[in-house]
């Protein structure tokens, strides 16, 4: 029995129209070769909605209940989407994420799968065409409901494609594949053919939202190719996201990804002895809020400013953290902003190489830039900038590292 | 521990502020002897909504995923409720019909409880103050989402209330308890102190919408009392069902109930043979359609007219079957129309003393309302009648038998 598993962005069943667009794709796929999984997010809007609900009765809305509220979300879809296909005559079921056997841990709102057991949807398909899963939901121990946080439905797909052993997995959305730049504000932005995990995966955490970090891990770890496509331009060949093959695309930069808007917080004033960076970093990561970009400012009389980056809508949890650490390692105050961006030039092997960071802080300073602060990874050189130059940053930068030339 | 289970229907929920509303309520009950367990219809509106979406893309939709589809609504009020009853600092989790344990057969869209595993709900309620359950919803043997059929919520509560042991079910809604006719259309209509099941039964099997007939038949058989309670005026004393024990309401006739629009069907030139009754109705059981009154005309020539009228939006359904029955028992022809409404006079005895239906039958001749089907039970006399004379129908009965009167 080969199977392939495709997933569907929110954009792509956002109403009924589409989901009758998108069975239409699946009937294509399934014959009696082949069979096919399918996994949906929610339709486009209908997360948000849920939201908008559970702020109305509470401003921190309780995790546990809120993860069983927005899973009801990709269950409407993956029931609608199941009778538009039984409808065509594709014999399918729907399975939400405990039917489907994804176990995870019970960090709510950001649970990681630990396991899939296939056991329902293998059964299923043995006189099914399809099985359609309902994404970004999983299950702990307790049996509660877990959401695998903001388009989860990715990781969902990657994970159940490594665990049915398909071929590839497919991941279809809004856009022709994962561009050199983002399109509504670079016009000379193209799709790329190919890319690596690793920069696909620096692109996806600096802002591309064409697919989820965490879904681009999983297919790393599992050597699983990712193909993204269009729902709405099926002639377009779509982007392959696996190892790096091509020599050509080495040292050289692959795409520009950025963050219209992220959170920057500085603790000042910080005592500037061993352990210190862990005091602050440390309850982070126990309140589940990661961190971007880290820079320490050189120490004067044993004091110390820490300044980093996080995600924007993490930013209210995260000052509310760090006002507590203030006040434990006895520093000075601390000060907090939203106005900022991040723009990231991204390519295999490039700090080897120092005349990418070189070009990229000549080109920012060309068209007058600011840059906040710098942070770089192999693959990666990231300036934080004021958010209202991000735009003029990207359109400056893919002319500078002539993106628009495959 | 003393457990109180309280149910809270659709328009008691409609949005956050009724929300945060029915929160006070159970915090009023929830205390250090008294444990609650809440259950919740989907927010008013929202089950309809889920309906549109589902026929958008698809004129029937596949059972099983319809089910899965609406079971949606009511998980999304129990896990609001959940958040602001936390929010006042009432421990709370919100629980699903799975998680609740609430086993049922597989008939999609009008499961039946089979047994209740309360484990999971005692076990949280040794921590928690409330658990809200989402009702309508159970599963079956294969781990699916069931629901019980529209207005099935009031049977989970009552279910719960029985396998909880508790002393009683209150049942909130938006009106003030079970009034001797439709307020909405009777402006003399007063609500009752107290009804018997039976009576109650009568009520909403022919049309009083206040509570589901099918709860009331789980508490009858149990001698689980029901107290009926307007959610916005909790002054009001409200009705409580239980076993009749007063005398004086025997022989007296208690409500009028009705229909405003329901589905008949004729199904003219059957042939009159021992069995013929059973070949028309299996096929509507076996579809899961419940007809209400049957009349069989005279027979002439061997041959008969069966006449029987089913809820309004079974009518269709109701129509195929019944058009394949004419084929297979050979008989001339099927009409049918929705131009009918119904009203029934219900009390305890009634058709022992046949001046009652005498009384009925000129009153609404005096009306000048064409009595087209009529039907008795123990304590019930039903008059099918043009769905345009239903209203004037129940106003001449009501001042018939003094219903204004306690």
């Amino acid at each position: 029995m080969k199977i392939e598993v495709i997933k569907f962005g929110g954009s792509s069943v956002a109403d009924a129209n589409k989901i009758k667009h998108v069975a239409n794709i699946i009937k294509e796929k399934a014959n009696n070769n082949v069979k096919v999984v399918v996994v949906v997010s929610a339709m486009g809007g209908s997360t948000d909605k849920l939201i908008a609900l559970a702020n109305e009765v509470s401003q921190e809305p309780n995790p546990r209940e809120l993860d069983v509220l927005l899973s009801t979300g990709e269950i409407v879809t993956s029931t609608l989407l199941s009778m538009q296909l039984n409808t065509i005559s594709i014999q399918s079921i729907s399975l939400t994420g405990i039917q489907a056997g994804i176990r995870t841990d019970d960090a709510y709102g950001r649970a990681r799968i630990s396991e899939i057991n296939t056991g329902r949807i293998i059964k299923e398909l043995k006189n099914k065409d399809v099985v359609v899963i309902a994404g970004f939901q999983g299950f702990s121990d307790e049996q509660d409901v877990t959401t695998l946080g903001r388009g989860g439905s990715d990781t969902t797909a990657v994970a159940l494609a490594v665990a049915l052993k398909a071929d590839t997995c497919e991941i279809y959305t809004d856009v022709s594949g994962v561009y050199t730049a983002d399109p509504r504000l670079c016009n000379k932005a193209r799709p790329l053919t190919q890319i690596g995990y690793e920069e696909m995966l620096e692109m996806a955490t600096t802002g591309a939202k064409v697919i989820h970090s965490r879904a681009v891990e999983v297919a790393a770890i599992n050597h699983m190719p990712l193909i993204v496509k269009n729902t709405f331009e099926l002639l377009q060949k779509g982007t392959i996201i696996q190892s790096e093959s091509n020599m050509e695309n080495i040292n050289k930069v692959r795409g520009i990804a950025h963050q219209n808007q992220v959170g920057k917080i500085t603790i000042k004033g910080v005592p500037d002895k061993p352990g210190i960076a862990s005091s602050v970093f440390q309850p982070l990561a126990e309140a589940n809020i990661p961190v971007d970009t880290i820079v320490q400012n050189s120490s004067t009389e044993n004091l110390t400013d820490l300044t980093f980056t996080v995600a924007n809508e993490d930013l209210k949890k995260a000052i509310k953290v760090s006002e507590k650490t203030v006040k434990t390692i006895g520093a000075a105050d601390l000060n907090s902003t939203n106005e900022v961006g991040s723009v990231s030039i991204i390519g295999t092997g490039m700090t080897s190489s120092p005349g990418y960071a070189a070009r990229m802080f000549q080109t920012l300073f060309t068209k007058k830039v600011n840059i906040e602060i710098i942070s770089t990874s192999e693959i990666r050189i990231t300036c934080v900038v004021h958010k209202d130059s991000v735009k003029t940053a990207i359109n400056a930068l893919h002319d500078a590292f002539e993106l628009d030339v495959e």
